[in-house]
């Protein structure tokens, strides 16, 4: 049965219960973006929150609810993400056993960040939907509480102490953006932003590929369309109760795109120095798209989490780079005789650029015996400055093209 | 003649003087490295101040000293990092003009972040002794004002403010690291420290290879030794005016390794979601190499700075999951007949590790015409996993060994 019951007073009760265990992230003004996009940004980082994401706050709203008899056996919840690790952290600090269930083929590192936070962390199941039947049946069979990621009403009492906050540290904002995945979060802040600034435009912002809110919310079809970068807020079937809330006191859900959320997660990372995962990015990326409606006002965004994978991150990084220009490859057909890549290299030099690398590949080629392939990845200013490169090497002879790098 | 004379009120009126366009940066605990440690670590994040650095605050401070006249005519500087983008940030804000001189050879990235906050950007000279004649000569011809990036009293009374928030922020600290290059950072911030907490310890980072206020500190030789990864506190000549100061009020100045910052930059990232540059990472890197004796104990870092070269971050990123044996290149010696790959690849996927890239030359090869060459680069758990990888292939009949990667 849905649960519209959630009030500011269960939310305030919360922030009392888990404050002293929790911090009280920073919000700041983001002053590239802000100048940038026009719009005056400030970023709630809950990205240095306990596990680095705002879901410790939920989790151990939840477990101080637990009495004594129910402390005693136990735990367990099914996740392989954030809230795995603000369960197992909040658990094992209060002396509670923790079980984390996660589908087979979870990568090491999501399941070595939650053991490293004392948790015992079972894989089981070919995908959420098997490992979820399994949680169940062994919280069952070993008297242990369930947590569910959002679907609880002291979880989202719990998400929704991220706006108590924020409105006492940027009390002038007119819209505040939030990540939506199961609605966990969305639904409590909405619920105690408009018991306190009614005025204040709540958004959600979703994965195209995974936006069975926003659908729901504006009656349109839903996408479930295999992975996004934005895992956090990958979820096929939001919570009925949370979808009650949304529905009463969010104003707009939007959709992104996956190159959009990609290049947010850089911009954060390149303009504002903080590491964010997906779903934050799918935060600014609509930011970004509703620049022109969001003009001159003031918006906070909730960064509710940093854990991206560090692999991802790095090669999220040089497509960042290759998309601003600063680094091109660039493909040369030329004859095979001594000297071309000298002369190149002179010229590249001559206009301004770094030589970063050099591949020259005479097996696999698609040109005739006597003519080569050379393909050079070069450093250069921005996108107009790899225009002038190509220009002066066309103009000293030599037939070049942009390649695809990374 | 050293100025031995700053003072706490300085420091004081400083922050006065900048507090309104200058951001209160959070002083956050760093939870994870906290617990690896066994140190009560707190993190000034500086890198959220505008133009992500302290310096910021020196070069406003400077400005608000000049008078009307000064202003109308202008600022210079030398400089190709952060106090470059802090004077411009400032000094447009405050409709003043600024001249930025920079090395030839900046690399592109430095120039563009320096116009963009409004400076004109000059590359003169094949190196700093080159282009600080050059800025003064330039300075003297069209009055302008040189404002020098530590050895001036109204910025080192500006980076001191650091210290009078840290304090407020983090009450109970034992000790505060503060990252030394120039010496203006540590000079101001030991002056607040000393006299509003004499009982905090203070203890400057420099890197090994630019240690020249570690030596004349300590009375030892000084190293100046190529490039550092703290660019930003790369500083051959360190302010006699400082470095009279932080005899008075430092109580330990220690030096790292580059391979220590590189990984302590890496540190920062994937524990704490945060972008640092070399010198904080130098900051962290000493407390690490000094964690024995600190443990237990309350210890502040100032995060001066996340101005790093995306592209070195990127491939820093790799370089650590490489340390922590998460990546692996894997170098095999086969026989050049069909269904090898295969075999190896199964034998790895048994093993609970993926396959990342594969690297099978045929030319270049130092082994016989009928042997191959096999490169596989994979990602495990970690070292440990990587010797039961190893046991797996070598049980299975393959002639297997680590090499480098990246």
């Amino acid at each position: 049965m849905p649960d519209h019951s959630l009030t500011l007073e269960d939310i305030r009760r919360a922030h009392d219960a888990i404050r002293d265990a929790t911090v009280r992230t920073p919000t700041v003004r983001a002053t590239r973006l802000s100048s940038l996009l026009g719009i005056d940004l400030y970023l709630k980082l809950e990205t240095l929150q306990h596990t680095n994401a705002f879901k410790a706050r939920g989790a151990l709203n939840k477990l101080l609810t637990l009495s004594e008899a129910d402390r005693a056996k136990g735990v367990i919840a099914c996740s392989a993400g954030n809230h795995a690790q603000g369960l197992a952290y909040h658990a094992t600090r209060l002396g509670i056993r923790s079980v984390i269930v996660m589908p087979e083929g979870t990568p090491f590192n999501k399941i070595k960040r939650t053991e490293d936070f004392g948790a015992r962390v079972i894989t089981h199941g070919d995908g959420f939907d098997d490992s979820v039947a399994f949680t169940l049946d062994m919280a069952a069979r070993e008297g242990l509480t369930f947590v569910h990621p959002f679907d609880d009403p002291a979880v989202v009492a719990g998400q929704g102490t991220v706006a108590l906050e924020m409105l006492e540290q940027a009390p002038d904002l007119d819209t505040i953006v939030v990540p939506v995945g199961g609605g966990g979060l969305i639904a409590g802040m909405a619920t105690a932003i408009k018991a306190l600034k009614p005025e204040v435009e709540v958004v959600g912002a979703q994965a195209h590929l995974f936006d069975a809110v926003k659908a729901q919310f504006n009656g349109t079809e839903t996408h479930f369309d295999g992975a996004t970068l934005a895992e956090g807020i990958a979820v096929r079937v939001p919570s009925e109760a949370n979808l009650a809330l949304i529905r009463a006191h969010v104003d707009r859900i939007g959709s992104v795109t996956e190159p959009e959320i990609e290049a947010a997660i850089f911009d954060l990372l390149s303009h504002e120095k903080i590491v964010a995962e997906g779903a934050p990015g799918a935060g600014l990326a609509l930011i970004k798209a509703e620049a022109e409606r969001l003009k001159g006002r003031s918006v906070g965004l909730v960064v509710c989490g940093g854990n991206i994978d560090s692999r991802l991150l790095s090669t999220l990084i040089l497509r960042g780079l290759v998309r601003d220009g600063r680094i091109t490859r660039l493909a040369f057909e030329i004859d095979d005789r001594p000297g071309q890549l000298a002369e190149i290299s002179r010229l590249i030099g001559e206009a301004g650029a770094n030589v970063i690398e050099v591949i020259h590949q005479r097996m696999m080629q698609t040109v005739s015996l006597k003519r080569a392939e050379l393909e050079i990845v070069i450093e250069a200013r921005d996108r107009f400055h790899v225009e002038e490169i190509l220009s002066h090497l066309r103009g000293g002879g030599f037939s070049v093209k942009v390649g695809a790098v990374v």
